[in-house]
C-alpha cells in the first residue's frame, strides 16, 4: 500500500465495524456514517471522520465528498430498501466505486442495476466458502478462527 | 472426496441453504432440520433427509443419528440463545465434529466454552475478507460475485 | 377500442381495484394478481383471469404470460420494496410495457432505474392536478366527485 | 389570478405536501398545519404560516382565521377518522369551502354528510384516470411524469 | 308493553350484552349481530336472530330486514370509526330509529351529523349521574349495585 | 349540601372527568390524581388538588389525607388490576367511603371482596337502564343526551 | 402418606409442572388444568386428570370437582389479574385448602382478602432463603443443585 | 458472621432485591448493579455500592472489583442470553464464587458448562420444596407466609 486511500463507509453494524477495524489497522483513512450513536461511538478510534446521520438522506452524502473516495460501501443492516437508496445516491453523487453488502440474491440484482455496484452477500458467501472448504481447511480455519 | 460425507445442519436460512446447496454439489450426503416447512421445502432436492422441526428440542437431535455424521452445522437464525442451546444437545449427544455459526464475539466465547466448537461470523469475517482485499482482488471478486 | 387489449395487474388494493373497474368497463381483458384473497374476489366480475398469489415471487410471474399483454401494471400497497422486486421481475422476463405506482420521489428514480417503467405516484400527482385546478374547476370536479 | 388567494392546509404528508408546492409556485398565500416538525420544516419555503399542531384540536382551528381563506383542505394522513373530526371542526368554524382528501367510499360519503364538503380519493381517481388514458397518453404521460 | 317490538344490536359486548339481556327479559324480539363468535355464542339464549358478521359491511346490515324494527341500536366496542361507518349505514337503509353508543363528545356530533341518531355515551353519562347522586342515593345506589 | 363535602378520584378518564366536572359545578372540593399530565392538566379548573402521579403507589396514597375525605373514586382506565390494587390500598389506608368503576362482573365480585367497596359497571349499568327505558324514556332522553 | 390425596393444580408452567412432578413421584392424584395444550401433554405421564381449559372461566372449575381434593393450587403464569380470578372462583366454589404462587407482595395481600389463600412468591422466597443460607450450606446445596 | 462478607448481585429484581434485603440485614456488604434506575434507587438503602449500569457490558464488572467478593450473584431478569453473558464475564474475570438464576434446566446446564457455577431455579426448586411439605408443613408455612 504505497498511497493512502479514502474508504466511506454507510453503516457501521457487525460487517461496516468490522471492515472499518480492518481498513484503520492497514493505514487506511475510513470515513464512517451511522444513524446510531452508540454504533459510531464504539468505532472513533478507527475513524478518520465520524458522522452520526442517516445516509438515506442525500444531503448527508452530498456533504461528505462522496467524489473523492477509493470506494464507498453501503453496509446499512437488513433493511435492504434503504440500502438500495444510499446505493442509488452513491451512483448519482459520482462514487467512483461502490460495494454494497446485500440481503439476499433478489437483493442483489436490484443493487446491480442502479449502477456498476460490486454486492456482497456475507451469509450466503459464507455458506457456499464453507462448502468448499469444510474438509481440507478444516484444522487451520478452527486456529484462526480461535483468536479473536 | 473419496468417500460419501454426511453432514447435518440445523437451520436452513440464507447462511445454511447456501451451505446445503454448496455440499450437495460436491455429492455430500445433507440431513436439514428447520422449524419452517417453506425453508425445508424449497431445498427438498439438496437433501437426502429433509425434517421440519425444532432442533433445540433434544429429542428431535436424538432420533437424528448424530453420533455417525462428519459434521453438525448449527446455524438456526439470528437468535443466539436457541444456536447455543442446539449447540449444548449437540456436543452432549456426541457429535464428532461440531461447526457453529455465531452472530457476535460474545456468543462465540459462549459457543466455545460448551465444548470443542469451530465458530463462524460471517459479518464479521466478511467484513475483515473485503478489508483485507478491497484492493488486489478487486476486480477478481467483482468477476464472481457477479454470477450467482 | 378496434382491438381487445390485455392488462396484468399487480395488486388490487385501492388503486389496482379502481383501474381494474376502469379497465374492464371499457371492454380490455384484465388479469389480476394479489395475496389476499378477498381483495381478488371482491373484483371477480371485473377479472379474466384471477390469482390468489405472491407477485414478487419470480415463478407466479413466469406462468402469467407477461410477454404477451399490452401492459403490466405494478400496484402492491405501500411496501415499496415489494413493488421493486415485481418491477424487476417484470423488466426481466419482457413485458413489453411497464407502469408502476410509487410511493415517493425516491422510490420512482429506483423503479426508473430499473428499466423503462412508467411511474405514477398517485398522493402527489392529485396534490399538483390540485393546486392547478383549484380555481377553476371546482363546481365541475365537485359534481363529478360526487358519484361514486 | 388577479387576486390573491389563502388557503390552510390541515395535513403536509405526501399529497398535502405536493398541493402547497403547487399552490405556493402558482402565487398563493398557504398556511400549513401538521402535527409532525419535520413535515413542516421541509415546506417552509413555501408556507406564508406554518404551525406544528394537531389540527383534530378544535382550538388550533379556532385560532387559524378559517372563516376568512379561500379553501381549507383536509389531508391527515390515513387515518380517516382524524380527517372526519378535523373536517368537522373545520365546518362548524365556518370555512366557506372544504375539500377532504378520503381514503375510500365510505370514508367519503361520511365526509360529504358533515357539510358541503368537495371530496378527494387519490387512489381511487388516479386508477380511474389512468383506465381512461392508459392507451391514447402513454407516451404524453410518460413525458411528463419523468421530471419531477 | 301490549305489542312485541324487535330490536338489532350491532356490537354484543358489555353494552351490547347488558342490553340484549334487558331487552330479552321483558320480552322483547332481539337481533345481535357480532364480528366475533364467542360473544354472539354466549348470548344465544336471549337472541331471536344471531349472526356472525362485520356490521360495518352494507350488504350485512341490508340482509338484516333494518327497515322492520323499533330500534336500531349501534353499540361496537371503542373503534368510533366502525361505529360510525355501521350508523351511516343504517340511516341510508332507513332504520326507524337509531340508537348509538360513543366514546366522546367530538365523536357524538359526527354521529349526530349522520342523521337522527341518539348518542349515549356511557362513562361520560355515568360519570355525570353519579355526580349528582353520591350523596342522596347511596346507601340505596350500594345495595342494587351489590345484586348481579 | 350544608357543608362542603371532598373527593378523592384516582384516575381522570372519561368516566373520571365527567364526574370531577360534575363534583366541582356542585361545589364540592375534588381532589385529582392521575399519571398522565394531560389528562391533569385538562381538568385545573375543576380541582382543588390536582397531583400527576400513580395512583397504585401506596406512598402516593398515603400522602393524600384519604382518611380525611367524603369518598374515593376510583377509576383508573380499564387495566382492572391497576383498580384492584388502588382500591386495596385505600381499604388498608382507612377510606371512608369507596366507589370503584370497574369493568365486568368479576372485576366487582374481586373489588367488593377487598373491603366495603360500592361497583359501578358504566357500560352494562347503561346496557341495562337503556333496556328499562327504550320506549317510555325516549324522546325525553333523546332531548337531554343532545345537549352536552 | 397412608391415605391417598388428590391435588389440583391450575397452572402448569415451571412452578406447576415442579410441583406436579413432586406430587406425582409421592403417589398423590394430580388434577392438571392449563390453557396450553403442550403443557398438558408434556405432563401427562404424572397427571390422574388432565385438562386443557381456561381455569379463570368458572364452569371449568366447577366440572372439576374441586370441594373433593386435599389442596388446590393457583399457578397460572405472571398475569397476576388471571390468578387472583381462579383463586376467587376456588374461594367461592369451596375448596378446602388453596395455595396460590403470587408475583409480589401487593399481589399477595389481594390474594389473602379474598379468602384463607396460602400464597408463595418464588423468586422472593428463594431471594431470602438464599440470603439466609449462603454461607453455611453452600458446598452441600452446590452438590444437590448439580443433580437435576 | 465473624468477618464481614461482600456480595456483588447483578440484577436487582424480585430475586435480586430481595436476597440483597436479606444480605444487608445479616450485615454483609452488598454491591448491587442493575440497567433500570428506579430497581436501584428503591434498594439504596440496603446496597453499600449502587450502580445503574448493564452487567453485560465486560467493562461494568471489570470495573466492580470482582477478584475480591465472598460471591457474585447473576439474578438478571428472564432473558437468559443476558444472564449467560454476565456469568461468562464473571467466570472469566475471576470471581471466587459464583451463583446464577436460572430459567429452566437447559439454561442451568449451559451455565454450569462455562465454569463452576451453582445454579437456583426459583420457580421449580420451589415447586419441588412444595411437593415435598405440602402436608406436613401447611400450617408452619401458612404462618410464616401470612408477614412480609
Amino acid at each position: 500500500m504505497a498511497k493512502k486511500s479514502r474508504f466511506i463507509l454507510l453503516g457501521l453494524g457487525r460487517f461496516g465495524a468490522s471492515l472499518a477495524r480492518g481498513l484503520a489497522e492497514k493505514g487506511h483513512k475510513v470515513v464512517g456514517i451511522d444513524i446510531d450513536e452508540d454504533a459510531v461511538k464504539d468505532l472513533e478510534e478507527f475513524l478518520d471522520e465520524a458522522l452520526v446521520a442517516d445516509a438515506t438522506d442525500r444531503e448527508v452524502l452530498g456533504a461528505a465528498n462522496i467524489g473523492d473516495c477509493t470506494a464507498l460501501i453501503v453496509a446499512m443492516g437488513d433493511e435492504p430498501l434503504r440500502n438500495i437508496i444510499a446505493a442509488m445516491h452513491a451512483v448519482e453523487l459520482g462514487a467512483p466505486r461502490i460495494i454494497a453488502r446485500g440481503t439476499d440474491h433478489e437483493h442483489a440484482r436490484i443493487l446491480r442495476k442502479l449502477g456498476d455496484i460490486q454486492v456482497i452477500l456475507p451469509e450466503q458467501d459464507m455458506g457456499r466458502y464453507l462448502a468448499e472448504h469444510i474438509n481440507a481447511a478444516s484444522d487451520d480455519a478452527r486456529n484462526k478462527a480461535a483468536d479473536k
